[in-house]
């Protein structure tokens, strides 16, 4: 498939490097890609960029040009400027996978800027109607999206939630390819709520172990 | 030890039961006996209080006199109310389980009264500053509160939040004698915010699997 992965940060490199790997036609996408290139050169996106000759950065309004998945990686905070920027027309009809989270800073640990009675995929899906919006893989550190066999042998859970049952499908597919094997359909995209709200729980589970190599398993 | 159950409700009682059985004196409080009594008559909660004379029904002003523990059961939105009936002097220096949820009803799931910046934990140590006040078990339904071993041999997390130490420490004791094998102390007390903020991705997984016989484990 061709894929646009959305924002040059940790976790858009490791899907992206990723999705390379596992053979698919994979772009980076960024607002400027002069500008971060020339911001990055010193810097581990500069090296990454070097070593992933074949995924070309490419600007929001140029990398989903016939693409047929869209992953959002981009921080929760600029998210819906980032995929305003990709354009509505781009977006209809694709498969949105939406993995951010809708964090922000402040004294102590981040809060949420939407929770309760929304979310940042509810609000990805009410802006971008005909956009198929799939939330998942926000529950986890990057290096474990792609790799869930580096932690309890795999054996932890993944979320899907989204309208799209095709969509769904698809996604489902592509996690499958990356070794998930516990994927767990929430149901509507309402149901991303859940998933968004296990957050600050996680980052608390990140202070209390110290290391980002945290997950849970759904016992039932 | 002598210990107070605030609250008539299935968290309540499945509490009061497991800990009377496991030999302590346990008072059951709720805010009118004699009209909790009337009302009862016909309800399971008439059996339940036929079936364990051994635990008395007493009114909040009276049921921590004398307690080395007070667990709270009642509902989120009426736990500050009920507590203030308690009164503050009963509740200082006393340990303070705290097992609600900040939940209040709306069209469709239930959503959260304050989360994010604060929590229902911390309001109630702010309102009562010499209560020794632990967050725990507010994440699974109440027969795995006080069985754990009903699901997944007993291999799911419960999370403990407090500023007291020596407190969480009998907590977890109490917790162990329930069957906990993996309790996890995330810290002060605002760390209650992580587990409380999990309740709607359980309310999903609820409404996903059909049972409440649903919980988590931290892999990691």
């Amino acid at each position: 498939m061709v894929i646009a992965v959305l924002g040059t940060g940790g976790v858009g490199r490791t899907l992206a490097a990723k999705l390379r790997e596992l053979g698919h036609e994979v772009r980076l996408g960024t607002r400027d890609p002069v500008a971060t290139r020339a911001r990055s050169a010193e810097t581990s996106l500069g090296r990454w960029l070097e070593q992933h000759a074949d995924v070309p950065l490419l600007a929001f309004d140029e990398v989903a040009v016939g693409a047929e998945v869209v992953v959002n990686a981009t921080r929760g905070t600029a998210s819906l400027e980032a995929l305003g920027a990709v354009g509505a027309p781009q977006l209809a009809g694709k498969i949105v996978i939406d993995v951010a989270n809708p964090l922000q800073g402040g004294a102590g640990l981040p809060t949420l800027f939407v929770s309760n009675d929304d979310s940042l995929a509810e609000r990805i899906q009410a802006a971008f109607p005909e956009a198929r919006v799939v939330k998942t893989l926000n529950t986890m550190t990057a290096a474990l999206m792609v790799e869930p066999g580096r932690l309890g042998d795999g054996d932890h859970t993944v979320f899907l939630s989204g309208d799209d049952a095709e969509a769904k499908e698809r996604v489902r597919e592509l996690l499958a390819s990356f070794g998930w094997r516990d994927i767990l359909d929430l149901g509507d995209i309402t149901t991303s709520r859940g998933p968004e709200m296990y957050l600050p729980l996680w980052l608390r589970l990140y202070g209390h172990f110290g290391t980002s190599l945290v997950s849970t398993k759904v016992v039932r």
